[in-house]
């Protein structure tokens, strides 16, 4: 069995990033070696109380979990999405409160510093706004030369967005930040809306979770209650977007992906109507995939179904 | 049978505009009482010579010709798009001249006082860049009272642009123009790159047409070359998309439309990456369309298929 990939995660947890974190404790292709937090579905403050409670129900209180941004690069955070996540960002599920302490560090700090230990082989997973990152790129400049890949769950191309008509939620909120992450010298691969609103999880797989002997799944089974309500309108029946958890699977080797050029993406950071958009060069694709030279984001459009049994597999076992 | 509807057709003629144009001469649904020109595949001179050549192989001296704005609202324009249309506008077929005089009016006078000949019943179709008729709502504001619909060739909301990754070229090319257009106090029925890429009329449509006593359908098909060999690579066979030529069949009423909400549709006219775009309102449109109240621009996102062989049908009639 190969050596499980160091990851650092940053996050808003956040729903759907509970999904993704239970996944990556539980998946053996993944070693979480650190959290930051962000502003995003609920303030960094709150999303770092939720992962450090999420972490203790699952027993780990060996990952250092540090606070990010709570404002956005330009703009101070404006309160989140509570109906989407609950008033606490899990769904208002009451926690247990872990006794770890939160990391002294900042957010940008510990990513800094785990770049260090695991230099050339830590994997940075974002699942919330960029903000923590283009701070850490800021305060950085070297920080690529040591980070092996990036998977950033954001943004969207061919597919409706869910702040405006064409921004995603992540890209959306700090669309200056995403501007420069995607602009920096390393491999980054987008997990956008065009997938993760097609692959959904279903009450049945929710109620797989809650049967499970893992409090671990169990109480991720009751936080996605909430989130099932929210997404009934948009698609005619209890099921969860995989916005997050899918961004972790990919993270893991563990999606099968049919189809992600390498594309210029560039974000529009303009005060106009198409603000927080990721501008995805998709011409010529209708053919199949054109990748074009020299481009290191890869925009991820299609991935074969089976997320959701794979999730419940890893997460209740 | 019904009365035929008195069309003002707003153009850049252009192959497939040509195509439109011969379709509309020969619809017994519409009755083309006027035609102004706007530099986009060509000149807006150019597009007038290939109007009234095109009207004099189809025997019509009747219907006046205006020649409208040279350069965009915001800029100049900046040679059109001879790989895509020939040099000439008309894939580089050397038409007979028509002895035919350019109406003395500009476009935007022509499309004023025909809107006053036919008050209440105009139904005014673009498939151009929108300069035209921006400027003749400047220099009219009531001129929505007198017209009863418009249909616009344009813009792009869930499939890739053709002047920029998210921008189609006749609302690309002037920006301004179409913003002022889609805010007016009028009904429009947009018909954008998501449905025309998926509307083509194949070589042996144009072969049909090639072999029709009639001269118009004839000059139509040689026209025509030019275009399918643009579209090669995209498509992996000789096709043309019909952009125009869909439209002229809506504004007739002849296509069965599936899809076509209600929606907001904003133009992005900043000088970002996004500029140009249509910025369509398609959230919340998974389960069916949806209207939102008070919109009255429909974008149309489905039409039976069957175009190409009704526009054969009607052009070689």
């Amino acid at each position: 069995m190969s050596t499980p990939t160091p990851v650092f995660l940053d996050c808003d947890t956040g729903i759907d990033d509970s999904v993704a974190l239970a996944y990556l404790l539980r998946s053996p292709a993944i070693n979480l070696v650190g959290v930051g937090t962000v502003s995003g579905n609920t303030d960094s403050a709150q999303a770092a109380r939720n992962t450090l409670d999420l972490l203790a129900v699952a027993g780990r209180d060996d990952i250092p979990v540090a606070v990010g941004a709570h404002d956005f690069t330009s703009h101070p955070y404006d309160g989140g999405a509570p109906h989407v996540h609950g008033d606490n960002g899990v769904g208002d599920v009451v926690l247990p409160t872990s006794s770890q302490p939160i990391d002294e560090r900042t957010a940008v700090q510990l990513l800094i510093d785990l770049s260090h230990t695991y230099a050339g082989t830590l994997h940075l997973l974002t699942i919330g706004p960029l903000t923590n990152i283009a701070a850490a790129l800021a305060a950085d400049p070297t920080l690529p030369e040591r980070i092996a890949a990036v998977t950033t769950m954001g943004g969207t191309a061919l597919a409706a967005g869910n702040i405006s008509p064409v921004a995603e939620a992540n890209i959306g909120n700090d669309p200056e930040a995403a501007s420069v992450v995607f602009s920096a010298d390393w491999d980054v691969t987008i997990v956008p809306l065009d997938v993760t609103m097609e692959h959904t999880l279903s009450d049945a797989d929710r109620h797989a979770l809650l049967e499970s002997p893992s409090p671990l799944a169990r109480t991720v089974g009751e936080i996605l209650d909430h989130y099932l309500d929210f997404y009934l309108p948009q698609y005619g029946e209890r099921v969860s977007s995989l916005h997050d958890p899918l961004a972790a699977v990919i993270a893991a080797g563990a999606a099968t992906i049919t189809r992600a050029p390498l594309v210029p993406v560039q974000v529009d950071t303009t005060n106009g109507p198409g603000r927080g958009q990721t501008v995805v060069d998709l011409r010529g694709q209708r053919l199949g995939d054109r990748n074009h030279e020299g481009v290191r984001t890869r925009f991820v459009r299609d991935v074969k179904s089976g997320t959701a049994a794979h999730l419940v597999e890893v997460i209740t076992s």
